[in-house]
């Protein structure tokens, strides 16, 4: 096994014509990397969660705008700038939950709009290809930042704390560190024995089992006592006082401090609640929606039955022709969450004001107005 | 697919020489039935699920008794007795947690205990094989009760209602109709239209998904409209206000209201409260032990890794290596629930008061003290 650290999820490849993606569907049984440049391909990647998790998806997204610019072919900077709209919205339906997607396409498509007066076409492509690169380089640094804030928490708690964790939000969601497990990799980094000082709790999370698959697989690799749980036994397990603090990633979070996270994730903090268990979103502000006034207006995306029916697409599991419940996210109030952290310190309530301290805007979109 | 309330759990077959069992490990892809008669082969079958359900494993016990009991090839009453305690033990320990095991067994051995004075050993093999079939036809008596019990409350809620349910407590957990599905038959015997007055939604149950393999088939069978969802898919569906009632079976009650039921049911009933829904434990009052005061005296049975980390038993899930929690059971706080309701009637809270008020007393335990 591969320590998850030296795995990189999403870069240009060296020929910076195509973006390399480790395929994360085949975890943990095959640990294999797609090479990509057709903006299908890129669409399909996203859309079949073989790149996931918020962060990696905005990079994915960023490299996904680049390289279908790059390939665009015209010298009319008008023309250019009308198929790198479409590029935008076509490779923004895959995932049009995840706010880290529109957020990278719309960084790239600004820089576009604000920088091609007086340049020629070939030289917003080389722009673009160092925005692109520069979000990846970004998003490491603001998983350093997360995870300093929340390591801070885990000092407080003690060496022997038990972490748990919902879905993957670890270096295989992002470009390096993760953003719920980043607090574990820093507590390495200051020497925390990961055989004796951390141990952590993995729900499996159904149905597509990133939990199981693959923060064990990375919190393995990097030396952590690691347990898988599924998703029905958390409340044992914090009934049981293993639990000492729980960090979950989010998909977009709201100017009130609810956030849409994978599906599980509101069941896992009203229990955390009961009993009595600090419960952090860890949450680049990139993923923070001022714009949006609550939970409410984030819309859920439904996936397929067979996701929950079909194990792994190979025997059914439930009755031919039943009902089949399966959101990809689902909301938790604020009034569940302890804190929220984003590279720029911890958010606490009223969580509006909280983020408005921090310097937290609603992020300009930058839309083609013609 | 067959209609549930036509498939036999468990029976005698006509040749009164084997016990005859619905496979359930093998549905809803397959409809297959084992004819045993071997003592460790009705043990595998109750320790791997193939017959489970607190009921159903009762009658499999005491027809499990009797067959051990009738191949007993002796004249000698003392050691008739010496042979059938030992057997007594052997079947017990294949779901220790499992108290109609044991209350199953142990009345089994009471009646040979309390009636072999004047009997030849022949006259008490006839007399153990009507106990066996007894205890068969009182279950299907007490889950037409429960079900009568449970059906009041679904009147009150009005046809339309969503009931949520979690593993499986219906038909083929028992000898017919079930414990916490049984409202739903009664419901429907009472003219409810299945596709129109009742939306049912199972939790999957993992790691061996009773929920979206048995509840989700014997209630599509039973020609309602059935749902699957993951574990981790309840507050989503609480929140959207789909649930009016929850129904749940259980192992084991403890005086106090406390009880063991499959893993996960203590998350349901912790999200009920914070979202407000009527949570019941359907319980036969043989499951209510009067000698546990509390939960905290349930032994919780902890199961094989694999069952979580290897999708049955085909492909591995988790990485090798990692740490699994994997408990049976876990114990849900008699404070999270609204109801008990059993074949003599709902107790609420104070339980204890209430049970006595049924004349429900500590079980005596025929154990042979020589």
């Amino acid at each position: 096994m591969e320590n998850a650290l030296n795995l990189d999820t999403v870069v240009l490849a060296e020929d910076r014509k195509h973006v390399v993606i480790l395929d994360q569907t085949l975890l943990p049984n095959e640990c294999k990397y797609l090479t990509l440049n057709k903006g299908e391909d890129i669409w399909e990647a996203i859309y079949s969660l073989r790149v996931r998790g918020a962060p990696a998806i905005g990079v994915a997204g960023g490299y996904g705008y680049y390289l279908l610019a790059d390939q665009t072919d015209t010298e009319d900077m008008d023309a250019f700038v009308e198929a790198c709209r479409k590029n935008m919205e076509y490779l923004n339906s895959a995932r049009p939950t995840a706010v880290n997607l529109s957020w990278a396409l719309n960084r790239m498509h600004g820089v576009l709009l604000a920088e091609k007066e007086g340049k020629t076409v070939a030289e917003m492509k080389q722009r673009l290809m160092k925005e692109a690169d520069d979000i990846r380089e970004e998003d490491i640094q603001i998983s350093r930042n997360i995870g300093a804030y929340g390591y801070e928490l885990l000092e407080k708690l003690g060496k022997g704390v038990g972490v748990m964790t919902h879905c993957n939000a670890g270096t295989l969601a992002t470009a390096k560190y993760g953003t719920a497990l980043a607090p574990i990799y820093i507590a390495l980094e200051h020497g925390w024995d990961g055989k004796k000082d951390l141990h952590v709790y993995c729900d499996e999370t159904r149905p597509l089992l990133q939990g199981a698959r693959l923060s064990a697989y990375e919190m393995q690799a990097a030396g952590v006592d690691t347990y898988v749980q599924c998703d029905n036994m958390a409340s044992y397990t914090m009934r049981a006082g293993k639990i000492g603090i729980i960090f979950v990633g989010c998909d977009r979070v709201a100017a009130n401090g609810d956030f849409a996270n994978k599906i599980g994730t509101s069941g896992v903090a009203i229990l955390a609640k009961h009993y009595g268990i600090p419960f952090y979103c860890c949450a680049p502000s990139s993923t923070i929606d001022m714009t949006l006034s609550s939970g409410d207006e984030i819309v859920i995306e439904q996936r397929k039955a067979e996701e929950v029916t079909e194990m792994w697409y190979e025997k059914r599991m439930a009755p031919e022709g039943v009902g089949v419940v399966n959101p990809a996210f689902d909301v938790t109030d604020h009034s569940l969450v302890t804190g929220i952290i984003t590279e720029k310190g911890i958010a606490y309530a009223p969580f509006q004001e909280s983020f408005e301290k921090m310097g937290i805007r609603p992020v300009e979109k930058f839309v083609d107005k013609k």
